[in-house]
């Protein structure tokens, strides 16, 4: 089940990036829950290409067509089908690609595996594989603000593009953080200064035929304590699993991360205080939300790492199909930095663990 | 499934800290592969209390008992279950627990989500839980050693202790990582200079009931290509879960990590060339050795943020279970930094993710 | 996980009777073997309705389109999603089906489900989701085909409609048991004479409007012995779990079934003596090819039981979803007797079932 | 996992028979629920060795353990461990079978598939196996106990052996049927008559060294409407696996099962009514409580059909594990028909699947 995430809402993604087009079954969710094909389509948007001057220009409409599960605007409790079928797909531009592996690509490693690879797009390893997990997120944000509430909040950002950071802090920017503010720029980082830094960066490096990293941080707010399960499947490990399961993800970070290694038990602890609302909070979040792999009902923080997009148009060292050294200068269209497309991809999958553990509870717990 | 983690090498822990003892079943064993009990008990001696001062002094043999699966020193292919007994379980240590929760342990997440807690030694969320995690471990070792060869090694090791970090570079200082290197001290970091500077420090956190945390790095090497599968189950996101699903873990890299989202694609590639042997090789591996989340062949290298002990003998804030404010005075044993035991258990979890996948893929790829 | 099947071939179905289609995908499938569109599409065409006067005259093409996981002709190792669109949907002569619940239908238990239901034509619950099955079915054939090889034969036929029964015995009639004996007639009863009893009687049931039920037997020759697993995923186990799955089955046997209960262990017990060709056999198979939930490497024998289709176009007694009494005379396209269509899908089945214990069996025990 | 059942209270069973000893590990229960080791004792009681001169003389107190999960008599909703330690283990009387398979046994098929077996007893073949279930069971019962409530009740029977059959129908004797009755001879048919004569049919079985067969009837009352999922998880096709998954199972029917298959739709379909209560109810019930996989209310009925036990005590064809011809005359003690013992364990299933279904669909659908 290599293509499957989720145990009681459970998504199941196909489909290659030259192929007729890509999918998703997501199956588990609750029934009756109303769910407008334009609140999917809303989120497809987000991580279309083509959206500004440092993103890919494969044109893709990307229209999502919902093929069952829902009847009249409402989910039935079956499998929800969602597809997008792949229009723009250059097939000629990787000829040479069949010939030579990409250096820091699948295409290796596909073939070590299988020994056969879809050549064209990166095939299954392609980005457009998420068009999937965006689809199921919004039906898993949908499972998420009928059972919880629309205080019950998803965001994520750019934080850092190479060495350009944010100054934002989770805990402190409340009012900065919000969807307007990631989505008023091309960067989606929400601090408007810094993200025409990170801007005039990811263009200079494309011009360069070269690529960048960075780092999305998300948050969740409004998460009712008890999520997530005790020994393998806590929150934070499956969080864990979904983003590093992202194209070009090498890290993952939930509350302190690596930081809070270099503090003390003493200053790392969370005092726990008694809230005004009778529920129990703590004065630092260094726990980022998870304590014990359950959720505490504080906000949810964590990072992601993306490294430099692998796709550079600069002549590369590597080795042929044959394994004889050969020299590769790829063409094709290709994002000169993952991040801003990562955004609406990360939220997805963090709606996709949250509602997941949510029925899970409901289902041991009442 | 809550504890249960694996595919094809499917382990199930279970046991609370005070309780009769903790155990584990693992299921889908390749047959007739040898295992000696010795083999299963000297990876569960690395991570038994009380192996020096800097570890909790709970006295407890950790002497495990081969229940199943297992016939004349022969898996049999049907599920080994194991079994080790508590012994040292001092439960009038916890009487203020009952009353209290403590910062950043899980005691409130848990009575959050099930309403009912074991309050001696943190119950189910201690760490004697990861005693099933370390017998399981020396199952897939063994599986690994049969199926793929003794060329494939596992090694963990203390690369940082709060901000005292051991300069060894995976890539570079082959021989210095051994396991006899790792095992010459009680830190278990190999760099003997670093070690001791960390084994002061440990120790004057503990005379001062304090704790600290640490970064522990892992390296796989020899694992053969094509391991992992595309989408969610890549092998680096399935190693993500298996490492945040430990106790005080709170972040996870591969490869280049955090640190490579500053590098550029130039930078970051690793190019490929013609290995001596006819193996495709990489020059740089900032990937970690997981391309498209399917190994390479390359050293798998990933590293693991933990948190400080949250337990601390010094007086918190905090609530009772009923709300109210009070301050906690913590007695009982605890690790005052939790690293020099989480090296095995990192190898363990290492050493089942790597099995589950070698199966997978003789599975489905022959 | 309710539209998935299998562990290590593992299939998700989805679609509603009158959506806009049914699909399925398929994980797992080990790569590089041919898989020819055509294949797929002969398999359905067995299922396809208005194959005769006695089966439902609904009129669908059910062409298949591969989506994914296949590229010229060769499976890649990915997900394989396949997709029929639903043409004849006339979701006009539902209306009072809306209002009533059709007696031994799932109108009644679907609403107690869910709250909801796709009314037009039965909605999930609808034959038309075998579809997906069907068409995975072919995929898992062409597994088998590969892997074991040409010696590894399904097949299935009506045994009994109603109260008239073939002669047939597995065991003896073994060149009268051949697909061209099957397809010759629109039962697919492979004894000419007793098939045209049982079409005549079918026939007769559908001028009167009522409905007519019967027995499918399947064999499966050349299995190798070892496949299916001890305890909970015995292989009769899991093949009863997918024969019990279809819409309308009842019961099910292995081997011996109900009848074996009647006779003693002496007459009971399958000798072993050595086999011609190194291989040991049994001299009688009343294990029906299994033992201890383990193939043997006879012939595996089961039957499986499908009650008379629950829609008959006569007035019946019912209630309104309101719970008031109320009489039900059903119209639309119905098949008086399911058995001859469910002969594929019987087929497919098993072919899953074998196909994904292959596939573990390899991955366990290489 | 070949030892794994359930998907919300998922259970894995390890041991063999001559091992160690058997045990289970529930994991999902529902915390809070108070569990009673007495209360377990009692069914593993039931289906204990010894019970009277028709079952195996094997003396065995099976005296559960838990081991972990229940503190002061209530669940945590962490996994609960339980261990019975095997005591009168005669591996002595087992020489001849290492060198012989038994007919109809699985040593030929473990042999096969894992090229290994442990000869003692019939390994984890055993019915010893089927303690793991009836413990968990017994956990089941309590889950389906207090979220549902008393009314929901099981009970199984045996309703035949051999030729003999109770005059017992689920739908009319419903005093009759009750667990005293069930429990008021050892043969476990609550028609005390028909109990007699089966009794001594077994007796003479077993004086003659032969075995016998026979059915299991079962009922579930009281079970809310709308447990089960379409397509693959139907509630009786998890039933189905559930029972097929038994040693010596070799059928199983829902409702009318085969016999069903003789009547035509008129006949056949259950009219609903408005029920005194409010409640939808059937006037017949040939479905057997269940409607496209799903509970309609009704009482659950399904038959399970036992061989003739394969250990008898007369010499029989067979080959060695060189595979030349031999005869083996066993000895060892059994039991020369499983009926009577298979329904506290037919139960336990039964138990095990409500419960899993309960909680998936409070999951689900809340």
């Amino acid at each position: 089940m290599a293509s499957s995430f989720g145990r009681m809402l459970r998504v199941t993604t196909w489909g290659e990036s030259h192929g007729a087009g890509v999918g998703v079954v997501v199956d588990g969710c609750p029934p009756r829950l109303p769910l407008d094909p334009a609140e999917v389509q809303r989120e497809l948007d987000r991580r279309r290409p083509g959206q500004s001057r440092i993103t890919t220009q494969r044109r893709e409409a990307d229209q999502v067509e919902i093929l069952s599960g829902v009847v009249d605007g409402r989910t039935l409790g079956t499998p929800i089908a969602m597809m997008v079928r792949n229009a723009d797909a250059r097939s000629k531009d990787y000829g040479e690609m069949a010939r030579a592996y990409r250096p820091s690509h699948a295409d290796y490693t596909y073939d070590a595996k299988y020994g056969i690879r879809a050549v064209a797009g990166g095939g299954r390893a392609s980005a457009r594989e998420t068009i999937g997990r965006v689809a199921a997120g919004a039906v898993a944000r949908r499972v998420l603000r009928e059972l919880v509430g629309a205080e019950l909040e998803l965001l994520a950002w750019v934080e850092a593009v190479a060495d350009i950071s944010a100054e934002l802090d989770p805990a402190r920017d409340h009012d900065r953080l919000t969807l307007a503010a990631v989505e008023a720029n091309p960067v989606r980082c929400p601090d408007q200064a810094t993200a025409e830094r990170m801007y005039a960066r990811i263009d200079a490096a494309r011009k360069d035929g070269d690529s960048l990293g960075g780092v999305v941080c998300a948050l969740a707010r409004g998460v009712p304590p008890g999520l997530g399960e005790p020994v393998f499947d806590k929150l934070d490990a499956d969080l864990a699993k979904a983003m590093l399961s992202l194209p070009a993800a090498k890290g993952f970070e939930v509350g302190s991360g690596f930081a809070g290694t270099r503090m003390t038990g003493t200053d790392h602890n969370d005092p726990f205080y008694p809230g005004e609302d009778g529920r129990i909070r703590t004065r630092s979040n260094h726990s980022g939300g998870i304590q014990g792999g359950i959720s505490n009902g504080e906000d949810i923080v964590l990072r992601v790492a993306f490294k430099p997009t692998a796709t550079i148009l600069r002549p590369q060292e590597t080795v042929d199909v044959d394994g004889n050294p050969t020299t590769l200068s790829p063409r094709g269209r290709h994002d000169p930095c993952v991040l801003p497309r990562a955004v609406p991809i990360v939220e997805a999958m963090m709606a996709l663990v949250l509602a997941d553990h949510l029925l899970r509870q409901r289902g041991q717990c009442g």
